[in-house]
């Protein structure tokens, strides 16, 4: 049984921290966050151990009449793996921490991957984590478009990858955030960061990505044009996505889904937990071949989509299990069907 | 076992049915529905018979490969009582079929009082649907005003109660609706429909309510001022709340709830299927007692909350269980505290 | 000819400047603004002398190559009296540099009653600013409510004011403030500080606010339960608000106002600077007596409603102009009917 | 004096109106609507003569006391040329009205172009509809693509164009279109017709598009991808852009544009009637050319980029000027710097 914590439980750490829980193979120290809230009575509700994130937040919690079980150093120290779901930034200076203590430690895309020194994407290069201490998981926009582009390049060879990322501008419940009713250029420079962070996982072509933010909050919006090295067809493209893991093909006009709200509707009627969709999401009808060029839309939920890529970067790390094996035990405890 | 079926199978019937087939005194005999769409393949994954809606629709599904098991007319043939969740006035219509079948039948809050007779909410008036052919669930926003009204009115008695409700103007799937960025008088006269149809269930005072269309998706969000006949306070008003079924009591600022938002992300933490919130949320923090005038915030979950009620009708409307009987049963299925 | 300068270009600034320009009997001597953006081009293209905030800002315009006339302090001490349109709470701490330079000035209502001594609003208490130092000129929720309500007041007697406002999130340029699709509830306490803020200008009756935040950018909106002393029609007070200055009745039905978005409509086919809408807005179709109690919708817009009052409160603290002189001369230059 | 009818008086109507009016060489008849709304009484304060769309529309303006001067075939009549506004497909039925009249008319891009028989944009083919009886003034979103597109293949040639369009999805005054929190594939299929469209003006190089639905109400959003012949830089595409008509470069950065509420907001400061944007906004700090692509993006106006092209081409139907001098005499009517 490896034992895991989560240090950091906002939009990634509390969906990491179920997923952990529901592995046959690992056990959830516990889970690590700021503030005695709704979230953290919730977390003890499940029987999770829930730490404060540093002495001052353990203080808050004293003050709520919620103990914690001690601070994110004695979780880290209980643990044989740690989580990092720290926001942006603060997962570099955690570091210092997790090397003090001796520990393995996954970050998450907000960080560099100098950080880490190695980005992982489990259905492209499970197998270079083992054994590491270090490990970043790529952003959410990033996990999707490895999926993709993996299986494309394999297939037909990419020359070229082009995106524009319609990006949902808060989560759920990010009430602070905006805009209301107007689109972002973030950044207004391009390419944004989002290829150059695919080429630490698929470095074998170019990717230049353009990014807007606008007023919604339950998914990324991917419009993908994509430059190919040999002859593709629709029905070629079709069938490899039909075949590569974690990609998930819907029919927009024959099935219905005309927008990403009914992708999350849904994950809603198959019960997903939280509504999660944890699959790249590709509508069949709107692949496209012309020419030597591939076009097709992509959703990607922004919350979800990383979960079952850091469980399967805690077993790489740990070196026991074969991507296959790991892949599919994953899969199965979250009801990913391939 | 209650054999029951569910006509309409969209925001209402979708979990209605999900509600039927939880409790353990009831059969879902099977839902209809118009569109082969996503919704009927994973209702089919379910396990359940999917009808179609008429004939017209019956070749649709054919059209699309997805047979269904014949049309609503053979559905409610087949059931002890049907739960029409139709679009609205559409009920009213099938009325005529269930009276010529000889089935009972439950209408929605889209329906008149006078298609069924009788409007129902569980905790007001279970009784008076004892052996009933028809009864009508009032709306989710009547359904969450009576519980809230009836017990402050039991308490300490209402001269006048006054509601402003900030509707959501779609649910999260119809992605047709507006506004974007407006607010819209609807209707611009007061009052609105909503306090006449909260007298349907509560005849002994009045209800005057102003309602607007508000452009989100999750929750509708009332303001009330309601007046008293005998004194009360923040603690008596706190104490009676805490008590009374279906009514769920957060706290603002101790626990983080600033807004919807909050209130959904806790249904998503709670596991809750489809997140959803079968109770009327009240803010602690906003019970305000000024004079002879109660004040406080309630939040609605217009997709969900009149489920335990439409399970609750069913019930009552066979007769054999009591009041405490069936809202317990409901209670336990569908993870509701109180 | 009133010498007068406006210190901060945001939302309010911006208006009040143009409204001080379009003054027979004043000058408009200057702007200053923090940031050399489009704003700060715009305004030297209209012919305006931009004053940086600061000396640091004055280096960021002079960095940017658009060279400031000097800072505020420079501004200030030219004028014979300056608008203070900064932020929130920056206005009290500018005060001392107006006192220092023996200026005098209006503060805005994000700034206490306190640090000016009085608050205005025009048609209800423009003889009380006359040879003031400072005045402060009321919110746009308060200066809509004194405006109405001070109307009811004189017509009926109001022994309670109820009001829920539906506040509009942003300003259509703030982009990074949210909520997306949910209802904050700000305060979560009852009342707001918007019924007290109205006290300040009308202290004879109580009004209790509730305050929502809403994903609009345009207006906010009003929805107003009056107690009333003596006996009201819905024709008596139809005929009150067609004779209250600033206040604008709307056919809601008839003529096509369903939302707050028409109105900003109508001001653009009027051909009003910016859209707009110094008026309070009332739907003539939502007035509504029932017993003792009024009920209305107002609509305010948030950009707009307060420019007027800022310039009847210049001329009423130099104290030549009557308030009916005054209100008719700002009126006519800002195409307000009445 | 050219005299000129308006027949619908919705977004692009009101705006060709008023710009018809403004213009020295032309007389604006009338303008024709459906409904009496706030529209047509506001219309009648300005002193133009309304027409009822047909008799029941006459009827409706006769019981709310508004007369109309006529229907729109009276209208018509009395004019040298209309320009159709009535909304998508109605032209077309339209037509055999204006032929029966012998009436020239301008179609807008809801039509078909076969309807007119030529698809027009002033700087690209203004001399083509010299003598036309019919012409149709392209979309929004092909008006402004065509005006980037044109440049860039004048100065480099162009092999392919791609671009993904976020589109609006309602304008500021239809409060019933979503969606609120989604992203809609509009179509779902690639190539969108945008592409094919630019086209029917353009017809040298293939034009690839895709289009998205996002929950804003203020202008589309163009992100475009350019395979160019011969070799750009940076410099030459801003120079470029900078000579082209109806183009405006922003400075994202230094100005503080990160947003189309900026844009917007950038014409409400500037005066421009209904805070209107005729030109095509191109972010200067997003110009990129990468090996032989260019990327960019771009916003677009959707109520008003097609104004000043409908006023050109009523010019180029009656062949009197060139070119260069309608654009001039439109331009300074409408404060288009070039």
């Amino acid at each position: 049984m490896i034992r895991v914590s989560v240090n950091g439980y906002g939009t990634i750490g509390r969906r990491v921290a179920d997923a952990v829980a529901a592995q046959p193979d690992m056990t959830l120290v516990g889970v690590a966050k700021m503030k005695p809230d709704y979230r953290a009575k919730i977390a003890l509700e499940k029987g999770y151990e829930v730490y404060s994130g540093d002495e001052k937040s353990r203080l808050a919690f004293h003050d709520a009449g919620t103990e914690s079980s001690g601070t994110a150093r004695d979780l880290v120290s209980d643990s044989d793996i740690v989580v990092d779901c720290t926001p942006e930034d603060v997962g570099a200076e955690n570091k210092k921490l997790y090397e003090q203590l001796g520990k393995r430690a996954i970050f998450q895309g907000g960080e560099e991957d100098a950080t880490a020194g190695m980005s992982f994407v489990a259905q492209c290069n499970y197998e270079k984590a083992k054994g590491r201490k270090f490990v970043r998981v790529v952003s959410c926009n990033s996990t999707a478009l490895c999926r993709v582009l993996n299986a494309v390049d394999e297939e037909f060879g990419i020359s070229k990858a082009r995106v524009v990322i319609a990006r949902r501008a808060a989560d759920p419940d990010e009430v602070g955030k905006g805009p209301i009713d107007a689109v972002v250029l973030d950044p207004i420079t391009v390419p944004s960061h989002h290829g150059p962070d695919v080429n630490t996982v698929l470095p074998n072509f170019p990717v230049i990505s353009m990014a807007l933010k606008i007023p919604t909050t339950h998914m990324h919006l991917h419009s993908l044009i994509v430059s190919l090295k040999s002859g593709a067809t629709y029905e070629k493209v079709e069938q490899k996505f039909s075949n590569t893991p974690r990609v998930m093909l819907v029919n927009g006009k024959k099935d219905g889904f005309k927008s990403t709200a009914n992708i999350i509707d849904m994950a809603r009627e198959m019960g997903r937990p939280r509504n999660d969709v944890y699959e790249s999401i590709v509508w069949r009808d709107s692949i496209k071949v012309l020419d030597d060029e591939l076009y097709f839309f992509m959703a990607v939920h922004q919350e979800a989509i990383v979960v079952p890529e850091n469980v399967d970067a805690i077993r790489a790390m740990f070196g026991e299990d074969t991507r296959q094996e790991s892949m599919a035990m994953t899969n199965k405890s979250l009801g990913i069907m391939r």
